[in-house]
């Protein structure tokens, strides 16, 4: 198995990217890292190592970053010798078997459509990641791969997230919902209408019908669809909120000695409650839709972060995903093809 | 001050809403409040008290029910006789100063849009509440009166939203920011994109840009502008993880004796976390822009909740506020008037 790692997107440090990527790789010795990305960004932090002895590492170098501002359509056209093009064209040209990157959403969908092209059947990629819930967690799609989404893009992306569901979960039939505004049937927006009628016709998916923004944590469905402009507000605001409340967790015990002590004693639950708040243990989003392995890591996770990143990219190798994909997304979605 | 009080709307049953309306008549004895829905909903729930001898409390009844299913066109139409239409009809006639529903948002905006009109200078009400956030309080609207804002009504929420900020916690220039998916300019939907160009040419509203999902809890605005759709799923989903996470620490505290042992040191500090979560504590959303007070509260509040509405429809009362809109609206959208 070969990842290979663009280690010059996101608002991140290369340093903490290639950190995330060498304990990966000390840790699985029979994965090939292949860092990608500007020479002075690589070299100064693999100097220390003695590069010949470690077998499952080595540097791809590339002279053009995309940065976070450049439009995607730019970033396609003019950056052909970027870390990020380069490192898509690694899974594109079979010489790793997925790429993961911090980069800008936009160019990564549109060089990733433009290199690795769709699984047939599929119109668009969606970002999708899995999210803690009550009852274990809950996939959501899209991300923020896609603004302004028709019935049709979602429905698609109700069949991809079921697929990848069964596959990861072992769920024969995943209930799907459609994020919407209102669980009665006359509310919500004219696409998410028009898509609920056709997911009723479609015997291969658990529609369950609207789900509302709470029911995300509440294990009301395992797999929730919308428009990827939806899909980040909702992504967004609750990472927010988590770091809200571990803000006020620690505010609240630290208050005076009494609290302070009390704190020190509910230490270790805590604890676990914040690790199971942190965004960066929930890091890093398949583009899903593509002809091959893409992961998308948060511009701003930590070394922990990425690292979780570049293990969502090894589970996706590890289950095969876009064959899987690319037989299932047929029989789903029948004669839509 | 009176305050008309539809006992009908939402999921919630009448009783919880006439034991908050009771409650708060109880300690705000120089508010008259006034219960409007059907005799058979309100009568047996006040049998047991001597209403002559409560001044502040009286009834207004209702033969008809606006469903949480209705079209808000059909209500409009045909439900002039419901408890929603009588309780707003209270205000456009100056019988009441403010009214409070857990009904149908739809029906309640259009409703209130005929029976009160609107500010002039805005074109559409925008539901308004106040959230959490690290240094205070964020105003975050429109959260689900409308789905699919132009720029121009962007700007608009932008001026009701500040001049409410302002207002409400002395803020002489609120920051006002607009809710997109990423930071960079480039980001985002096209309208939100127009609206951020035009709110740059607002010299009284202090317009700082976009703000991420995360921003809300972060206090990186005073005041956060969205589309209805997407301010809901906001709202919804942070509901969600609030009440998730409160399940969580009941959870990592109950597993076992030396845990629950920890929970109880720590019951106090947690209680009041939870205190803060509690979505019920932030119950209670103005529909701002209609000549007239109109609080909305969530449909599936508790006693507490639609108490929290109530205090609000109060709050707005006593710091007139279709007045100081219609004052200040003019002063901030200037020459777009």
């Amino acid at each position: 198995m070969r990842i290979a790692i663009d280690v010059m997107g996101g608002d991140q440090d290369s340093a903490e990217i290639i950190a995330a990527g060498l304990r990966f790789a000390s840790e699985f010795e029979q994965v090939q890292i292949r860092f990608v990305g500007r020479q002075e960004s690589i070299q100064p932090h693999l100097s220390a190592l003695n590069l010949a002895s470690i077998a499952n590492i080595d540097v791809l170098y590339a002279d053009q970053v995309v940065e976070m501002s450049d439009r995607p359509s730019l970033a396609l056209r003019q950056k052909k010798r970027s870390s990020m093009h380069l490192a898509i064209k690694q899974v594109a040209s079979n010489e790793s078997d997925a790429c993961v990157s911090s980069g800008n959403t936009g160019a990564l969908m549109a060089i990733g459509r433009h290199l690795l092209r769709m699984i047939p059947g599929v119109d668009r990629p969606a970002i999708i990641k899995a999210i803690p819930s009550t009852k274990g967690r809950c996939y959501l799609l899209d991300l923020g791969a896609n603004i302004g989404c028709d019935a049709e893009n979602l429905v698609q992306f109700a069949a991809m997230g079921s697929i990848l569901c069964q596959s990861i979960e072992g769920i024969a039939a995943p209930k799907v919902g459609l994020l919407n505004v209102g669980e009665e049937e006359i509310k919500g927006e004219a696409e998410v209408r028009i898509a609920a009628d056709l997911l009723k016709e479609h015997d291969k998916i658990n529609f369950i019908g609207f789900v509302e923004g709470d029911g995300i944590y509440q294990s009301e469905a395992d797999v929730i669809v919308c428009d990827g402009w939806v899909g980040n507000v909702a992504l967004k605001t609750s990472e927010g909120l988590a770091k809200f409340v571990s803000q006020m967790i620690a505010e609240a015990f630290g208050e005076n000695i009494l609290t302070k002590a009390q704190g020190l004693v509910a230490y270790p639950v805590l604890e676990k409650l914040n690790q199971q708040l942190r965004p960066d243990n929930y890091n890093g989003a398949i583009l899903l839709g593509l002809n091959g392995i893409v992961v998308k890591s948060h511009g701003r996770s930590t070394i922990d972060g990425f690292y979780q990143a570049i293990c969502e990219a090894h589970k996706a190798i590890k289950q095969q995903l876009p064959d899987v994909m690319k037989e299932s997304i047929e029989d789903v979605l029948g004669s839509d093809l």
